[in-house]
């Protein structure tokens, strides 16, 4: 399944080193000698989650279903427009930012009000309804950033002992 | 907006009433003079939260997209089947019961065990697909008895005083 | 209990007014006419919710007892140097930020990171442990601007109606 | 700190073998073949992450400062005598049980409600606070758990394929 859901996300314009690039940005600050390509590995571990693989399915169905308008009103016109008091959007996508604990919630804060890279991208599409997806994008980065946090941290541990 | 969603509910087979009734079976104990008129009352406040519309929109959708066979391929067969650890069903459903703090959450992963009630036979409809619903129900119920229990900790307090 | 765990904030160096100040900044880009005044009202419904009290108490009674080294290791050296994976101040803080939703919850996360205000004189104080304080007032502040979002859209919903 | 914190709780009266015969009896009537053993060795795994390892130290340091007297009031108070609403003992809790996912919050629940085991034990000790640990249980308990019906979902799909 995990190749399913990265093809999902490739289908509707997000690649892995999007994704990767913004977990990058989130960690370099405190680990100068991180690189984009630990950045990526860190993002396809976050993919080998079941909840994360299940999220990916569900917030993107409902983008899919609001803009081919499948869903019934009123709930076809708050997902279409990115309704700001829905935060179903938000709340699906902060499970996936918290699997590796509270830094990755944090960051997911932080991203949802400094929309950078391919968040800002899908948040300004005219064509797509990226609803689901700017939070789902912004939340597998906070996970994979977190996850980064965490390895860094033990191995100063190590390091010192 | 309350009114459609309790209309959606009623649609589905859940009547306000056999909510209270679970709200009134987990507070009771706690609250010897509780009324099943006051589950009522405290079901129809926890209606009136925006999030508590959004969510019952949202998964309700999602129930009847996946029982009219609108949803791909896996997603459909996860959500017909209610394939366990699928997970978004009750996150979504948890955000509701939280909406009075963590008494609710503990309310409803005791009712996500012991299935009573209406929840037991929205469970077992061989009909519908409500793998979202019975934990909306339950997520209702939660958050309505935890309103309860502030409410009657709060009665007490002014009665010492 | 209000008054007291306002006392508390106050001894502790935190005016109601900074943290209204902090929920005015999140807001006001959102709704040009809101009034400090108005966020100072928003701060103070805020700490009328007993779940907000009850995480003062703890969090700022973890602080004083670090300072004052009542703690043992090596729990006392984790929150006297605000040890960056502990994170046991940011969940009992978004315990805060969420009561009014998920709002709340993505404005603690950007606070978390942009340190502003009281927050980052609390974070840099040479005299006091605030491992706890400044996570809390941010999450005051997060909440009192998340009610403030509500109440806004709330109005503008009526204006159109 | 492993070994810290399973010190920690053997001085408080708790065994890894009394966690494990509860994680024992959530799991095992959807997995017959589930030993005791593997429970142990699950609760083992739970007590490697460093956010359960901060947890303990947390919740038990303040169950012990209320013992002794060293916390102000009203905490002190609120924490000597388990005082119902306090909420902050199962919130700290419930990001243990929530580090595998939404399956170990509902455990928890579940557990909160009907104590079983060591969990009643310590929720009726007359000598101890035990106010943090009892939920601290329960959420090590929810956790291990969790990761076995993860682990017992994923073998059951590799035996299929
Ligand atoms: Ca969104
Ligand atoms: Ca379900
Ligand atoms: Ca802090
Ligand atoms: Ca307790």
């Amino acid at each position: 399944m995990k190749e399913l859901v990265i093809d999902l996300l490739n289908e509707r314009g997000v690649q892995i080193k999007d994704i990767a690039q913004i977990a990058y940005d989130l960690q370099s600050p405190y680990n100068p000698q991180l690189t984009l390509e630990e950045c990526v590995i860190s993002v396809e571990k976050v993919f080998e989650k079941r909840e994360v693989q299940y999220t990916i399915l569900t917030g993107v169905a409902l983008d899919k279903l609001a803009e081919e308008g499948s869903l019934d009103e009123p709930l076809s016109n708050i997902i279409t427009r990115d309704e700001p008091l829905y935060g179903i959007d938000e709340s699906l996508a902060m499970t996936i930012a918290n699997i590796y604990g509270t830094i990755g919630v944090t960051s997911f804060g932080f991203l949802d009000k400094q929309k950078t890279g391919i968040i800002e991208e899908l948040d300004n599409s005219a064509e797509n309804v990226n609803t689901f997806l700017d939070d789902i994008v912004a939340g597998i980065a906070s996970a994979a950033s977190a996850r980064l946090a965490h390895r860094h941290k033990e191995k100063q541990q190590v390091d010192i002992s």
